[in-house]
């Protein structure tokens, strides 16, 4: 009989599970609510509920779990989950005391990242970057046809990247990484700036505008909401030139919710690429859009389950 | 008996070679011209006097190459060389008419930073990564142990990396780039800028002022000089905190001529890298001098054909 295994993918207000089996096939899947403020320990009562009702008599082989932060990947512990307001969480030993199966533990970016490795947009490519633009802007690297976990497991924080040391204040207390230019926050707050400057004066709050606002307002061709892609695409593209010239990857593969106006950002990310590239990286080079949607994480967990378990 | 390597590092102005054993002692060395205007046959038929001369009747196994430039690894050809004026020269092919030996090429970056791995202040980590800030700024990954050369052996281009898109044009025709903020010529252009303003009144001509000026004067304690260090530190330690955040490694390996200042430049090189790390990142990072000085090259070419040549 094939192996199976449980992929589960802990965002800020939800979690995505998948049951997959050996050869990649999704058997089923599910969707919680995160619900963090309960606490770790109810929260991943929560989850192993899920999953028990997902797999009934099912055997499963190991379950891969995918964090929104960095983890101490030896201990199994989440070191800081800002999304979760969760601070050394040894979440293996939570699930441990529930279930007993082995339990791998990694960052939610790269875990997204092996999804689009092992099933999606990445399968033919050894190396390869996997950037999420949503809220903030995380990255998982794809190197030598493994995940790069770097020498702590806190590689791939491409969204911290400083692209302009004057630009806007970002969640970590720097200026100007490339999730404080260029992220759904980002989009929002040249989206407020622009309100304050006199535009939209029939539109909602600057409060209520959100990055959805202006990726939803530029699709439906708003001038000024398009101008405000323009530069998100530039600082996109900037960054790509930036890790194609320290990792001369064969692609990248971009994801998040913030790729709902992929028809609208890749286009322009493509051409700011071009022109921030130097003579020779950009010919071989491809940009695409992640394949696998918002289940891509858990589908990349159940897949690092499959992966590294012999680790 | 044991085997024996040679490697040697081609510079715009100098070529350096080695003649190392298996277990890594540097049995003889020369130093040539590099005359790369005569063009690359005349500069090869030099260099290979010179192998001639070093080893005399000793049999050697394979020979490494050093290039400053992006080459095509698997073909044996420098694709892009400007600081030696060439370009597709299959330079792998032009030792062939000279030697029958495996010659091994690579980018001169990744040959320091393989040398500073097997025999200098690399050999204890398996993620580091090589910085050289000279006239410009190049870097060599080593990544899992080992050399990583990207897709196309084009990865490591760490001075390329845009630190600020308004800042000054680098010579690769985009705007701030960390060479163009904190490389030897960034310097010299800070060096000018501050003359223009009034700065050394009883000094040379703004034209005379090179990076080793500002060293030079630094060391000696001149004020206006330290303040420039000052800024190619902060900029040196932003590049730095953006590559911890993306690769994640366990030291940087600073060579180059700049470094002469290294007492002046690595204590505020670590101070600004402290403030851009976001939290968790710096406790294990080290900062270390290279080693090997400018022979480090060519040593670690001779490195290269040993732990390479199986391929």
């Amino acid at each position: 009989m094939q192996e199976k295994y449980l992929g589960v993918d802990i965002g800020g207000t939800k979690v995505m599970l998948a049951l997959v089996s050996g050869d990649g096939l999704t058997l089923k899947r599910d969707r919680i609510e995160t619900m963090a403020e309960e606490g770790p320990r109810r929260v991943v009562e929560r989850i192993v509920g899920s999953i028990k009702k997902i797999t009934g008599e099912e055997k499963i082989t190991a379950v891969g779990l995918g964090v929104p932060g960095p983890i101490d990947f030896s201990r199994g512990v989440v070191t800081l989950a800002p999304n979760l307001g969760w601070k050394n969480v040894a979440i293996v030993d939570l699930f441990a005391e529930h279930l007993d199966l082995p339990v791998y533990l990694e960052n939610d970016a790269l875990v997204a990242a092996w999804g689009e490795k092992t099933l999606g947009a990445g399968k033919d490519f050894d190396h390869f970057i996997y950037m999420t633009v949503s809220t903030g802007i995380g990255g998982g690297l794809i190197l030598d046809g493994k995940l790069y976990r770097g020498a702590h497991g806190a590689g791939g924080e491409i969204g911290h990247m400083i692209i302009d040391p004057t630009g806007p204040t970002c969640g970590c207390g720097n200026q100007g990484c490339l999730e404080a230019m260029a992220s759904g926050k980002a989009l929002a707050r040249m989206g407020r700036e622009a309100m304050e400057q006199g535009q939209w004066p029939e539109g909602p709050s600057p409060d209520g505008i959100t990055g959805s606002t202006i990726t939803n307002w530029a699709k439906a061709g708003d001038q000024p909401s398009i101008e405000i892609i323009d530069r998100q695409a530039r600082y996109l593209g900037l960054g790509l030139a930036n890790l194609t010239h320290i990792l001369d990857p064969q692609a990248f593969v971009l994801g998040g919710g913030v790729m709902a106006a992929a028809e609208l950002l890749l286009p322009r990310i493509q051409a700011a690429l071009e022109d921030y590239l130097m003579p020779g990286y950009g010919e071989r080079l491809q940009l695409l859009p992640a394949k696998l949607g918002d289940i891509g994480g858990a589908l990349g967990a159940a897949m690092v389950a499959r992966d590294f378990r012999a680790k």
